[in-house]
């Protein structure tokens, strides 16, 4: 990997502006209003305003998208001398996936007569696909270049959108908060793109590869945002009525048992007793994975309380015990430790769906079981098959995980996306201008920088 | 106190997990879906999904929540060395707190066949719990330990259950943003605390317990989230329609109003004619708080402005001239100046809502009487009634946060909870992790604090 | 200018207090609650409590809210030494100009009987109103005291409202994200008081007049949280159902699209192809400016993301090579480059909203021209027509906004509002109580910075 070829001149401006035409072409041949976006269409019915699809999920929506960009974004700013790309290369693929992920998701769903049909649901399960792509963005953090996260979040939206068809159109399977497609495929998809591109020579970087005081708190930004928001992630789009509020409150529960599971684990596993950032910032989140399939079923409260518990200690447990074993043995460079925030939760959070799904009984769910499983609302399905075919999903979610990232690894192994040499990685100044320090503050350290990426570029 | 008590290798896992486990063992005995989330119920009646409470309440809940989670979160990391704790304790405190407070409040209220039915409303109510006991966290900010903290929040919110059992259900009083329940109750409960444990010592720690630039910042965040999502935390849970529309509006400029009068206050009384910004981070709130129990009534915007105006004067005066006086002559550490940001505020919210109501006739309210003044409407008592019972509301807020703050003062004076020494208050390091700063940069500076944490622990 | 004047202790207090005062008498004599906000007039209907507008927009307001307060405040902190006085004095304007705007605006509409009727609308319209003049105040940032902020925003204000009369009651424009009424308007008007307010010696403070590292990721929450909600800022007062769907979609797509133009010409413009943190702070924002007037309108998504593709080139170019030009040759020093992110893409948004309408046919809008193009569904004007008085609308704030920035400059150059001297422009402490560094940390550099304030005040 030539040092020049962090240049971005020619390859950024090239790739941005090429993508972004081809998209607003690609929009321009297929893509329409939907029935509640249409001018013409909506006032031809005689509906009433309220009952426009924009009331029910529009707040949703926006939490998600806070979720997607400052959730994400600010997470990953915890690294020293990264901030700038955390927050930036996470706004440029969130705002190409996004697009992308209409157009891949629509070929899918909402076809109608040649056209792709949008409206505020295809907006968040865009930003659900770009949820995704910025999970195993994570595992790849500090040590790629924008060109090929750029590369990175084409392929991975289409085996998305692919992989999501299988699930929910084709096995009828259930994943409203998407513990199977969103983060279970994330993360293991990032985790072998990770493997494939490992580096042996890394730690040459280490001393970047940590905090500072403050960079942990802008990250704490994004953690509390996540959280926050993760029950409308969750509730966004399962059906309206006690389906969307139902799972709202599931996820709420849910993260606030992780949480305190987080605190425990973490002070007794970390040194001295001491309380460790990276697991609060971290596993306090697993609660909300890990109930992303079973929110919208009839899981209680105190079963979904459960669930955040065993989310969190597993987390933590990863975090402490796991990462450095996958770093060490499989080569698995996981810099955001994805692996323990959405791979292991995930797949928690399928199992429980599964076996949540399996014990579903008109009893339980009334007139509602159309709405959770409407498969089996319709006879065409019983609950234990339903719990079956969810799992099934998990299991396919895994093998195109796997296959995926193994297959798109090395396209972006290619010597051409000027991705940074191993001694500056988790390092801003390579794609950025960095502003030196507050003034007559530490000019010498800003230039010592400076020369560095000079020296190894040339 | 023993320094090495503040290793928190077992008391701290031993408190989280055994208070989970206890709360999901109480849940799954107690608690159930309420008629709009249980997929059975609610779709056994033939209501219109918008008619669900969902959508009624839920982006007020969100943005309620990021008040809790966010705004009083960033609030306090005004310290220059006490980020994580100030965010990070509040996440666990609130995570815990809003468990606790579903089960105490549900035994007052939405208690059903020996089940708590839960659902939206109960959970912006919990979201309200916790706030009062994130207020009492501002007093005691610096000099207790999580697990302190924990017990605190367990004493708290049961207390908080009862005095708004009395205030809301006994008495009839009516306190929709919380001015008694909330914010009176959670300052002078704090207060009593935080005398209870004076530290005759504290100012060995004085050089930790002020901000710097970038924590000020930090700080701006909370403030702006509290302010701005200020409207939709007294507008929460209000009545539908009118009810909800109004306060929110009310609530609104009595906050503009008050950042006005805060911003003329600080430069007439500050250094120089220089701003502070404890002012600005702080008293700029005082009118979402006084305006917390009259903002759902009919008090005008410009009453509501005129309410506003006098919190933020009211709170200004109280940062500069009275918290001095309450430390040196009444011995009383308020950390963040709860005090003036929401005890002196708390009241003027309940005069200003006794008075309110005492003047409310049916000219004014029309068919609205039913839902701001029930017990007004149906006759079961008349407007001057009800204004003589939201005073007698504030004095037993006031006799319960008293009496238990002074009760469980003592509680938390046990030397058993591993809080900081007097020398290190105010100090990450003590119960964190914490990264040292930017390479090369300082590495100095925290070895001498490693080294004095050391020190004094053993 | 003489420095003695840059105390605030007399003139702050005095127009805060003053100012506060009158808006509440004004709000006394003049203002009511509308029917939606009245106890009993909303409770004389028998309207539904989910029919209440209420329900419409609060959330798209509370996002509204929280751009104004947190986006454009936090945009402004990118400064090394301005965070207080950015985030500040934009919170000390904002509440300021929301008030007087209610009333200013409540004039030219919804003046009933000697009355201004207020609900969740006009609290949108005021937060809009707010958005001028904080523009503005980017274009004057660093070089303007508080009390002169305050002056600029009481007359700002009062032009924006007659502006917006003459634009959308008298010639029936459309333009309900404001391309015109509020972006164009604020930031020519900022820009010409800019230029009245020229400073031949500025660079004397050019070494404060740039970014550091945290403080550009302090701006980028304020870009996020921009850019995400802008989606709901353009979409918050248009029509119930379809217009509002439609518009938020829109937004959407025009800022994805923009952003991918901005990284790809940062990265193409910049120096050895790093991005620029100033370009993605601000460029990535033009795509919600220049769909703020077609937003609405049947433009579709390809038709947006053309806009926010060529909004983001223009705006980037606009740094990169007009800025300059601006500053050398017009003496215009436009400190946040407002002309780049609000004034050129401004005005593109106002010629894309002009063609759009003149394009309209009922065959595209059906039975929903009448919320579009109300004069165009009652026949009184046809499409064409509507799109001539769109681009005369521009025209007119264009007038507007250089003859009222002309007065209103001359206005502040008055050397009586105590602006800082050439010296120490950009410079908290002149306003601020500024704190020190970290302990031990710089004492000596801010013990110089004080000096040098105090040597220049005298």
């Amino acid at each position: 990997m030539s040092g020049a070829a962090t240049n971005m001149r020619v390859k950024l401006p090239a790739i941005c502006l090429v993508l972004q035409i081809i998209l607003i072409i690609l929009f321009g041949v297929l893509v329409q209003y939907n029935h509640d976006t249409d001018a013409k269409l909506w006032h031809k019915g005689n509906q009433s305003d309220y009952e426009n699809d924009f009331y029910y999920r529009y707040p949703s929506f926006q939490d998600v998208h806070v979720m997607i960009f400052v959730g994400f974004g600010f997470l990953m700013t915890f690294l020293q001398r990264y901030g700038f790309s955390s927050v930036g290369f996470n706004f440029l693929i969130a705002a190409f996936s996004l697009q992308w992920a209409t157009l891949m998701q629509g070929f899918f769903h909402g076809f109608h007569g040649g056209k792709i049909h949008i409206g505020v649901e295809s907006m968040i399960n865009a930003d659900f696909c770009t949820g995704a792509v910025l999970i195993s963005f994570g595992a790849v953090l500090g040590k790629t270049s924008p060109v090929q996260l750029l590369v990175m979040a084409m392929f991975e939206v289409t085996l998305f959108a692919i992989n999501e068809y299988i699930l929910l159109s084709l096995l009828g399977a259930r994943d409203a908060g998407g513990s199977m497609t969103i983060h279970t495929f994330g993360a293991y998809f990032g985790l072998v793109v990770t493997r494939v591109l490992y580096r042996p020579n890394l730690d040459k970087s280490k001393q970047r590869n940590s905090s500072v005081y403050h960079s942990d708190l802008f990250a704490m930004i994004g953690t509390l945002f996540l959280w926050m928001f993760w029950p409308s992630f969750n509730s966004a789009v399962t059906a309206h009525g006690d389906d969307q509020h139902r799972t709202a409150m599931n996820t709420y529960y849910s993260l606030a048992s992780c949480t305190l599971a987080t605190f425990g684990m973490s002070a007794l596993t970390a040194h001295d007793g001491k309380l460790d950032m990276v697991h609060i910032q971290n596993a306090a989140l697993a609660g909300g994975v890990a109930i992303g399939t079973a929110g919208e079923m009839m899981l209680t409260p105190f079963g979904s309380m459960i669930v955040g518990f065993l989310a969190g200690i597993i987390s933590v447990l990863g975090f402490k015990y796991l990462s450095p074993i996958l770093e060490s043995k499989l080569k698995i460079q996981d810099t955001c430790g994805v692996h323990n925030l959405h791979g292991m939760p995930g797949i928690l959070g399928a199992i429980v769906g599964a076996v949540t799904a399996a014990a579903a009984t008109t009893e339980i769910y009334g007139g509602g079981m159309k709405d959770v499983f409407p498969d089996v609302a319709s006879n065409s399905r019983d609950s234990f098959k339903q719990g079956g075919l969810q799992a099934i999903s998990l299991l396919v979610t895994l093998g195109m995980a796997l296959v995926g990232g193994l297959i798109v690894g090395f396209i972006l192994k290619l010597p051409i996306y000027g991705s940074p040499p191993d001694t500056i990685c988790y390092e801003d100044s390579i794609y950025w201008e960095v502003p030196g320090e507050e003034e007559t503050h530490d000019d010498q350290l800003t230039t010592v920088r400076a020369e560095e990426v000079e020296k190894l570029n040339s």
